[in-house]
């Protein structure tokens, strides 16, 4: 549509679009909105719409995904939440443990991680776990205590959500819901997500190609939510030096078909805290629309995932040269 | 157990393991019943139990896995479902379309197949699709088609399951619930399978380790449903010259690790068809303990995946020649 | 070329397509000759060579290779060597010890093999050892043991040739030159391999595209070595529970691209020997055109490899069941 | 040995090694001078060499491989070539194209990058490629065009030696010889190089674990070559949005098991040119010992791989953004 255009001319339009059939979804830009037509068989007649009040222009686009892709709309996706703002150049860092264990662990690295300058809380309440015998997370007691630390720190807080049932509940404790690595391609799961009104956290599966990632943020744009960022974590090939292998040249690959925000999770795809510290740097320089990272106050007794979590202090060093050098890569 | 314990000795030996704060899963295998012993935390002391009337041996287990482990229980688990058994040494054969699309369609392929030797039926109603703008499958009509396929020709019949929520009515249509690739460590719906009264078709992962997939079956078996099935169905490489790698060394490495029954599927793997007979007469020699495959009336205008779906009389063929393969490997 | 085409039309062809700056390449198939047009420069006119005497047909190649195409030579290529042909249909197998280690062992080794129906012997003189401070074979002495073995059990001998400084003696004593994984792309080789008088088995690289493969093939024909035997033995993936992932559907894959006989190597692939044993079967049954296993009279002891070696007698049984596969999949 | 032994104790102490049958292989570090022992079988009794004059200890090296190791030697080992030196904290860059083709090609690039602050040339005389019909490279007159280079403009030159026909030649006319992605186990070209006086390059397999790279690298450095700088270059993974996948986390892992110096080449790895950008940084900014960057004049036009090299003015403000974050991260 043209810059500016009012409500009742934007309305106008999607009236048009559906009287033919289709689906009609406008999505906000920075400037200006674009109105996604799906659900189409065949391709669209552009003179249909040409001549409407606001419309600028009608562009097909040519790949299999649509509401995310660049092609559909050019500008940045910018997803606001507190301080945050993913997409827009800055580089947000969230923060946190891999799990929710008591009320004194999450309030203590909290104060540490808001000290560093983190603009964000991580936490897992509900963890996917290989084994059933290993330790599940606290559950619904585990979202209360992330909203204490809102509550006491100010910061807002992101969690894991593992199945259609509980996401009610992780949708009214959480700021940000994610979406696990073994769950991007559980559809129903992604279509509840869908239907929220919180932003979503997509984390790349173990093998997923970039296409598929992208249709799997379809989903959920298809349902009608925009607020969609994309986690790298690494993923799943023959070596065995880390736990994952970080695909980094997928943030520039992502952003080149995609104006959804992206952001990279270290710590699950090298599972050593030294190669953390490493791909951290790595992350910020590579122009990532956010890292998020595990820390703990004490990761040798961590309930999971200690051996990848940093120490207060080491993350703290990590956020100073995170930030200069975001400052070196940032200026375009 | 010993070999011809009475159902009082074993409820006794449940009673004394769960008196101590463990959880108690009575397995029946071919001879003699196993106990297995859950929910500790640190070994347990074999003391305890040895001197029970009944118990023969107490065996600690050493894989992170419990239930499924061979050590567990050496004998093979025996899958029945209507004439076929899998687990037993015989090769059952799966067949029919991806997708359920039509009454004549299902009817037309099912006659066919069941012509050939098949013993199942399989046909998908609820479809797991990368895009959300691909066919979704007919669902809860794709259900009454199959339980109609079912009245006329006597196949039981096996269908995928996406979301606890639509658990209640596949598990009512189906004689198999299949849990998919992409929600292999979907825990939510493991943990829902582990309650049906259902067998269960688990297929692996496109990137799963044998020990995750394992681990995923454990999560069925921890809940109670000791019918589940492995199913091999290619994982994800480099390759391009078929749509996965099929891996068919898990087949004996599954069986050494687990007394579970393991089959194949080599259509989703290749995605080819004569990838599909070439990839079918090895799996047969391999020793597996079934072979499901797509067969389609008319593949060139199926909904999904027809470029790897058997003509009938190519199935027919490759049936035969199955069973020849098999009558060879068999005879141990 | 015309069937029956007399060798004097055929030079004149070749001197017609090199008048006008191309290389040509005469290769006999089984009932006419191809001619291969080399190093053009964009595309070659047919109107050149249509109305030569005994042209048959001008056919362009859109494949990257050309002369192992099937689309430049139709029927299969038929590789001989003593009472073996790969190509033709039939399932020669090539058996021995990973290293050649004393004469009692290769001679024990080469009676129980031959016994079997073994058709070719293998053993390596030179090995590529991950390790400097490996066993690297005898070198020029173990060739000696293999022309020992070939004296006096009149079985062929195949072995790998490492580098172009030592192809003169291993042309000298064995019947086939083996270029093995890791030199898949070494081109220096296959040139000098392509030079050679012996047929070549060309063992797909770690992590090659099935084209790379057949470039490297490529290689060696452009130098004038048709009989080139491509040799599938697992390539790398994630997988832990085998060595290397062996990739049947390469066999089927490769058969449609390429005129080119391909065998298997289930040894190397898998790494234990009771996958060995099911990847045999699975081998024989998929229509390759020869299979490669690695048997030892003293497994436990070997320098190499033990672990994967076949005990003789259990070969023994394992030849009767792959003939009797073979012999229900080979009647097309 | 302790600091500051004399050249003549060191002797005594090889001397002594090597009276027990042990191969001795003395390796100056920064402070001290260790020696390897080679060539035991079994393990090595220290009591034998500890009272000898000037040394200092005796550590057991438990890695599978020994002079690569950081347990046989602690201190990194720093390669000096002309201004650079690798492995000593800076982070020297290595630029050029990836084809040499006219002098006229070279000069404009070199002097582009020169200015940029590149401190060595690359640019290949004779190339690796996968189908025998693309341009193989200039050969001995490329490697001319090279020595010019250095001429006119002072800077060191790299290229790649293919074979070891060839290595005398390119030895001659290189200040550092690279081997290749599909020579890393190519063992007699390797300890070819383990003769050389020049520094090596050892660019990393397709598909090589960590410890199968550092063995090839002792395969030099146990023929007495101590000066060999690991490249990193991407590895073959399922991924399709890339040529390759870098994997930076091998950075940090093979620092922390080596001595060696350790750059990354994103060139290749990506194949394209947004991409290579984007990943240099990631590069500089997680610690590399360097990185190898293509750079052409007029990519448009490159004989090979020109859609990833880099414009000048791209890399001259690379360098600039290279150089600010390292100077951020190296200040440990």
């Amino acid at each position: 549509m043209e810059k500016g255009t009012t409500e009742e001319k934007i309305q106008a339009a999607v009236n048009a679009i559906e009287k033919r059939g289709y689906t009609a979804r406008p999505i906000p830009g920075g400037d200006r909105v674009s109105i996604g037509i799906l659900h189409n068989k065949g391709s669209v007649d552009a003179a249909h719409f040409l001549g409407l009040d606001g419309v600028k222009e009608v562009i097909p686009v040519t790949k299999p995904y649509k509401l995310v892709s660049r092609e559909f709309q050019q500008e940045n996706t910018h997803v606001k939440v507190g301080d945050a703002v993913f997409g827009n150049g800055s580089l947000p860092v969230i923060a946190g443990p891999c799990a929710v264990e008591s009320e004194k662990q999450v309030m203590s690295i909290a104060k540490s991680v808001k000290d560093a300058g983190a603009k964000i809380f991580r936490g897992g309440a509900f963890k996917p776990r290989t084994s059933p015998y290993s330790f599940q997370g606290l559950g619904k007691q585990g979202l209360k205590l992330l909203a204490k630390v809102r509550e006491e720190t100010g910061l807002p807080v992101v969690t894991e959500v593992m199945d259609v049932e509980n996401f009610d509940v992780v949708e009214e404790y959480a700021d940000i819901v994610q979406i696990g690595t073994r769950n991007m391609q559980n559809f129903s799961l992604l279509r509840r997500a869908g239907k929220s009104y919180r932003p979503v956290i997509l984390k790349r599966g173990m093998s997923a190609m970039l296409q598929e990632w992208l249709m799997a943020a379809e989903y959920i744009m298809e349902e009608g939510n925009n607020n969609v960022i994309l986690c790298e974590r690494g993923v799943r090939t023959f070596v065995r030096h880390s736990r994952n292998t970080l695909d980094l040249s997928v943030v520039p690959a992502a952003k080149k078909e995609s104006h959804l925000p992206i952001i990279v999770d270290p710590s699950h795809a090298a599972g050593v805290r030294d190669q953390v510290v490493a791909l951290s740097y790595a992350s910020a320089a590579l122009g990532a629309d956010g890292v998020m990272i595990e820390v703990h106050n004490n990761p040798d007794e961590a309930l999971s995932d200690g051996a990848q979590s940093l120490y207060p202090d080491q993350f703290f060093d990590l956020m100073k040269k995170m930030n200069a050098i975001h400052a070196i890569v940032g200026e375009k």
